[in-house]
């Protein structure tokens, strides 16, 4: 491991992954001036070698020897989700600092077994919900936070993919509510941490091995805030006009409202109709090229401030939490209460729920 | 009872109740030239002294006087909710076609027993849900059917007031669901008629005497239709920018939205931001202006073409049986299954529901 | 004439015209309560016992009887554009109130002399610049005038007709500016009175009997206002996508706009593109129809109040001058001082002009 | 000279000019994978060591050894404006590319002796009008030419700085149509290429410097198209709500407006108004960060592909020519003749206009 680090000095970083999510990540490294993009490692040593020749950086099988490096700062965690928890205990062995995609794990109890045993590490270790460092909704929850519009009462969060997943992702992916959902779970919290209740519906209105897999196409979720706030959030694995990410905070004061993006600020007015802009950025490269940025800047601070990160790994497996909740309530009918959900008071506890550890 | 109406003469109409939405049905009778508009009843004969004059129709305490005057084609009911049933048995009798606010009653079983008592009725019987009349929903509506986002897959709806009703009303109001949910039930059925599954959220989250009554400020229900499709219902008793009052329907080609309305088309540019629109039209009045217009048309030509009225007493039947399965759900935390959902099919069965006659 | 009306009578009001815009103006006059809706005269009797027939006045050829019937109030103006100095001085002469559909005269020389013939009349004379009463226009007036954005520095009016009216009408018309900018030089002068440059453009770009007719389809004014401030006027005789009716004020603090009219709040959203409105109003009975009910207010109370009305004659020879001065500038390619421009200080004259009485 | 480059080889650069924009440009070259960003020349050695060390180039004071080492590919020109006609020659006489920020020169004859100078330049000399390459402008052109809208009839440009530029900037600018609406004259003629009428006012609004500097503070311009065409152009020196950049091209097909960008997607509502955006990006760096970057891109594409780049230096003179032109009007009165008019035959001589060289 590196000893601690100047602002001057830039930090060592290592990739391991080199898929979509990780060319993401290796063009954010390379492009940021305080970065000596170090590392690319993957099995598919193919793979990793492209991504490490485009950006100088070196390519390898052996994510070892990545770790075994001892002046690289972090690492980026962009590999298969069954390899995120022992990668993390690796990497948190070695004091390595890790930027983990989400999720920690499909299974809720490796996930928080892994939270405990890297609850003293020494560097920090952050999940990656991108969205949180989304300017216009991190604007949303500073202004909520400012209290523009009061205390928080509703918050409707629409989240839409342009189109299903391939059949194989799908049928590895542990289901909507932990492979999609899971970022508006993320999402939910980063504007009401205490969530106390869970209640999901899920549809198969259009698409058929998803149905085949036992997942949903489309689904509805209510989340009930530790205050009785109410959050509603809706998903569909289609949508026609673009990559639907949209946010409405309401209080006493008002709302905030997030609006998709568009790749152009053109509108056109014809006899069939007025003010049509584009259909919306395609997909979550372009919709959260900003975000990416952004969160690779707050990891850099984080490392070189030795912070801890936010979003964390306890993040990571309270998002997880409430996709297991919501799998479990859109089969059984029922409103599962999660978290501290027994410890509320009446004015929250709205109705009858089914405890569940 | 009239004979049968020619296009030619005018309609003769009486008002039963004369308070605020009274006036506004008042307004529309008069400035309607294929209308009579003969009577004004109230039991509280100033009020209904007050209009009549304004536009030169007769005021009586009596309904019966005007049930009674075999010229009148027929009657708008605006007296309070516990009278509905009464008054649309004694003009069902009497052949005099009735246009009756929401809802029908209070008690669905008193409901579902006017229904049966006048299935044979031989002059149209009206439900007031205006909203369907509303010039921007119907033209969703329209567009749905006509394919244009292909099967309807997702249908969100907003509605919030300006501020809570009065502590006197909403002690007699029958709670959120059956009193302001109603119309967002009703919404629901215009686009989905067979809702099976009810799932619904009540909070307390700014109002004390809302509280102490036992109802809720702010509620979030969701229905699943009967072939799965999703609907969210948001609904809170105070709106700081306006009447909240939005729609969007979402299939596999794409996405309707109906917007808010504003009192001009105004925008302001400064320092402090851009695009700053009017805050939204106050309430129903302005807002469904051109739906109550719209609504006594369709009445008129119901009675004139001696149709069956749409929304019928059954639309107001089935909108109590889904504000009715809400309340039972708000309190056990289960989804409630309602109408021919025993009949649904696995695609539709998408979670375990409770059964209620 | 009657004498003084108190705020109880009716006024007895008189429709000469009977085309469609004074279809338009029957419409308002018979749904308003305090309104005496009595007369309908035209030399097209069939015509007017249309109009009267439908709303309870009576028709008549002759313009004589209804300025003789000592008992009303006031007329509305809608005959053709040559018979309307004749009949505001008969008006007058009778102590008539007149609301006159624009343009007073298509001769500024005769709409002079007919102003000072005028001058002392007893009963308000209104000219009829309806867009002064479209509450989008007023409220950007009323808050130009509060201050809101600053003194106002640049004005931009953006208005286009949805297609080219008959030949037959376009050779009458006057030409362009005297016809259809003359609503924008109004407006002009609705923000700022004292106009003292003009320069405009003119051109054929799309259609054959307006360039035979020798006037041109498309314009293009700049207006220097007497503090320097500078407006801009765009006309179209089409647009595809409706009435386009636009203002935008800026100043130092910001600006105001005033948005295009929708018949529904609906955007759909598909591949095709997102945020589609409604195609807007297609002309002006939609656009302006609440325009149209305030001017019909404002008419009545200055009836009632004895006050003068405004926009009155003045305002109508005014905007004539702007007109006469726009159509010598189109044609000499020079700009063409006009009001009290000759004793504008240095800070407005920014450019040369050519003097026209 | 570098012999011709192959796709694969970094294309080397060096950078003239070390101030606010060669900043901007620096940034671009560095993050450009096909780009080796080798000299940044300023005779203020800090600034160009600043810049240079950033950015792993070499600072020199002099431009003669950039343009001496043969390597080098092109440079791009952020100079002094003064300096510009000499440094292009002096790049064209060694065969290097050129990218210069505009304008050329004040001097419209010396602009077009440069012209001619560089006449048969065996290198691409480009002219940096970089809103050619907005995405947003760029898409509205496109659409045009494909014929969306028709044949395109008018255009309005509206641009707002945020707030005057310093007095001593103001002092060398060469006035507002040589330094502010030159962009915008540049982007009359991306649509309309052959103007032949030029017709401008300028005023004094609210700065005192810029009158005491014989400058206005806000301009309207109108030119006419070799067919007809209308373009109206808007400028101030400030703007309270941001950089505001707007553009509308209208046509028989319709309309396509390119709105202005905002940092966030957040609205915002309340009492005081609903559907606040942000302000507008603050200015240029931010307003066209990818229109700058896409100017690079085609400048690179230029050279490897040897190809005469767009915008080049007649476009440069011509829009100099438009800003004298509009100069002149401003202080005339009249409209001037441009370019080829005097072969306009008489379906765009829709005016008089004042014949100048």
């Amino acid at each position: 491991m590196a000893s601690h680090t100047g602002a001057g000095r830039p930090l060592r970083l290592g990739l391991i992954g080199s898929g979509r999510i990780g060319a993401v990540h290796a063009a954010s490294l390379a492009a940021h001036p305080g970065v000596d993009f170090a590392w690319v490692a993957d099995p598919f040593i193919e793979s990793a070698r492209g991504l490490a020749a485009m950006y100088g950086a070196t390519a390898t099988e052996s994510v070892e020897q990545v770790l075994e490096d001892r002046s690289v700062d972090g690492v980026i965690l962009c590999s298969p989700t069954p390899t995120h928890v022992d990668l993390i205990l690796a990497a948190a062995e070695r004091d390595v600092a890790v930027l983990c995609e989400k999720p920690v794990d499909l299974d809720l109890e490796r996930a928080r077994s892994c939270q405990r045993a890297v609850a003293g590490a020494a560097r920090p270790i952050m999940i990656g919900f991108n969205r949180r460092f989304d300017p216009s909704f991190a604007a949303v929850r500073r202004r909520v936070d400012a209290g523009e519009i009061g205390r928080l009462e509703q918050l409707a969060i629409t989240c839409r993919d342009p189109e299903p997943a391939p059949e194989a992702y799908i049928r590895t992916s542990g289901g909507i509510f932990r492979d999609m959902t899971i970022h508006d779970f993320d999402m939910a919290r980063f504007f009401l941490p205490d969530i106390v209740q869970v209640s999901a519906h899920g549809s198969n209105l259009f698409n058929g091995y998803i149905r085949d897999a036992g997942d949903y196409d489309s689904a509805v979720v209510v989340l009930i805030g530790a205050g009785g706030e109410q959050v509603t959030i809706t998903n569909s694995r289609h949508s026609a006009y673009g990559y639907d990410q949209r946010l409405e905070a309401f209080g006493a004061g008002g709302m905030l409202s997030a609006e998709n993006f568009r790749p152009t600020s053109v509108r056109s007015y014809s006899s069939a109709g007025t003010e049509q802009a584009d259909a919306y950025e395609p997909f979550f490269l372009e919709r959260y090229a900003a975000a990416y940025r952004a969160e690779l800047e707050h990891f850099l601070r984080c490392i070189r401030e030795d912070e801890s990160a936010t979003p964390g790994i306890g993040d990571g497996v309270a998002a997880l939490e409430l996709a297991e909740a919501a799998a479990h309530s859109a089969v059984t009918g029922r409103t599962v209460a999660v978290g501290g959900a027994a410890a509320v008071g009446p004015a929250a506890a709205t109705r009858a729920t089914e405890s569940r550890g």
